[in-house]
């Protein structure tokens, strides 16, 4: 392979230590008892650290949301029929989705891109229709796509990273869409983490309790067809048993990293994409934040390898960057609490403690 | 008693079940899996029945801050000198706290109320005076207040919420500040309760692990002063252990209950102060959202006993109405996904799932 072709190897920028320090000073002047403000200030530092700047701010935030289609449908694994994916793709655009209100209401753009749905090609206003394939083979059987579709997919991740920051936003979302990609989710972290299916597989939009079950024996089954040839190599096993939109996530979230783009990684299918970013690249893991705890089975168990505490705890689990949007909100608090509030000094309030 | 003097007592307002009714229908058509916006889609639904409507929303935030000083200080209960409670009066209106911050943020009307402060008289511009009076007596040694001066209070915790109603505020959050006053947040609990202190207190602002210990134990002391003289009256516990900023939240909430004004209600010591409004009249119980889960111990149990669940889990244990503050971004969220999300019908999207 090229060396232009595996952009995704180029080095990753270095979160700036000193702003991150004149952060961390900066809160303990702030009036409130040190580390009052808990997970605000972290955020606030963390954030100060990626814009290496000591007053960090999200005045333009972005969210991409990336759909593809499953193979694995076939198997059944799924509450909701797959003409669904290309149905939201239409409900994103036209701003009926929740994500659709939710980067309203932050005024962040939003853009729609289709990795790879099933169905004749159609053009949406606001959706952009890429095919790379139409949708996924079906995991079980073979691969879900090639080394090279993965790639290609990837590449539309670049692309959308590439033009936020050409538009000036100032932090990245990844949501995605496709009817199966839990299936697909719970295969990748099987295989990445080298654990049964059994403690990372949830019930996405809603199986029952059987379905579960059947869903689970589904991705042991894959994991078995696969574990060999991919052995612990993450573009291997994103071409395995990912999908599409986790591939172009995964792409997004290497470049962000490379071009200094803070992240908020929403929720199960989007942190099962951060850890196939940070397999390939460690580094990248500066670049996120993580905006909440899904209540997907098998995201804490994510969230845990990653070392990441989410900013929300509030029992999302919808997906399409809907939880990382919500926690939108809390970090632009963050940032205001951290640049707004007076000093000690200022307020001429005492910081001394009684003596211990 | 007269009639009048016991309003605390007048009857509370019953939620509309009907407009919850309807936002739970609602929910059911927007364009997600059930249930998939977690407590989002509950706080919509409690909101609507509060707010009387199928559409809530929230325009008009109101935060009060009530301040008082405590005797206990005496004890050397509180890691930061009492004089910082009139020193943050002033920060709270020249806008450096964080409670100032996040109201200018969510554009929310400020009052802040001190209810009675050690020190000389004084005149802050946004500050109003008030001097039940010069902080409460050290509560291990007698009454923190006479339950007159603890009624004077509910009634400034009242008017601010009249108030507010008479400026349109369309919910309500009770701040505190007071040097000493989780030690009083402590000593209720164990009283209410009927519950050792051990479980209930934790380092406030900022103690080490022996002077904890010392809180425990003078908390202790104080429960066993008064516990036989108070017996389960919750007028009478505010009055032996409680704060004047505490009672004025007590009266504050009380009053929101009577007139349909929904609350949120802050950390622990907001949370206490809840639990006498409730115990006082059960009924308030369904007027409070409860924005946070603080960080400061004891604040878990309080909520069990009221079975709370906390919009935010970011383990803030500043006071001032700072977590509830934070958590009106997520009830605003809340709301304008509840109100502007396409249902399936309109959004053309099947919400029928396949065959379970």
């Amino acid at each position: 392979m090229s060396e232009q072709a595996s952009w995704w190897l180029a080095s990753i920028q270095q979160p700036d230590i000193a702003a991150q320090s004149q952060a961390e000073q900066r809160q303990l002047q702030l009036t409130k008892p040190t580390g009052a403000l808990g997970d605000l200030e972290q955020i606030a530092i963390q954030l100060a650290s990626l814009q290496g700047t000591v007053h960090p701010q999200i005045l333009k935030p972005w969210i991409t949301i990336f759909a593809g289609d499953h193979g694995v449908v076939e198997e059944n694994i799924s509450a909701y029929p797959q003409a669904v994916t290309r149905q939201m793709l239409q409900n994103f655009a036209s701003g009926g989705a929740a994500i659709s209100v939710i980067a309203k209401h932050h005024q962040a753009q939003l853009q729609v891109i289709d990795c790879g749905t099933v169905g004749e090609p159609y053009q949406y206003t606001g959706v952009e229709r890429h095919c790379i394939r139409s949708g996924t083979a079906n995991f079980v059987q073979q691969v879900a796509m090639t080394e090279q579709e993965c790639i290609a997919a990837m590449q539309l991740g670049k692309e959308s990273v590439d033009l936020a920051r050409a538009k000036a936003a100032d932090i990245f979302i990844a949501g995605e869409m496709g009817i199966g990609n839990t299936c697909s989710a719970s295969a990748l972290a099987s295989l990445l983490l080298n654990e049964s299916a059994e403690q990372l597989t949830g019930v996405g939009t809603g199986i029952n309790h059987q379905q579960l079950a059947h869903k689970v024996s589904v991705i042991n089954q894959a994991v078995k067809l696969h574990a060999a040839h991919v052995a612990d190599d993450a573009l291997k096993i994103l071409a395995a048993v990912g999908g599409l939109e986790i591939a172009a996530m995964t792409g997004a979230y290497l470049r962000c990293a490379q071009i200094g783009m803070p992240i908020v990684v929403d929720g199960f299918i989007s942190s099962v994409a951060a850890l196939c970013a940070v397999r390939i690249q460690p580094q990248t893991r500066a670049w996120m934040l993580f905006g909440h705890q899904s209540a997907e089975y098998g995201h804490q168990r994510i969230l845990k390898e990653l070392d990441a505490q989410p900013i929300l705890k509030m029992n999302l689990r919808l997906g399409e960057g809907s939880g990382a949007g919500s926690a939108l909100s809390m970090i632009q608090l963050a940032c205001v609490l951290h640049n707004q509030m007076a000093t000690f000094a200022e307020a001429a309030v005492s910081g001394d403690k009684v003596a211990d």
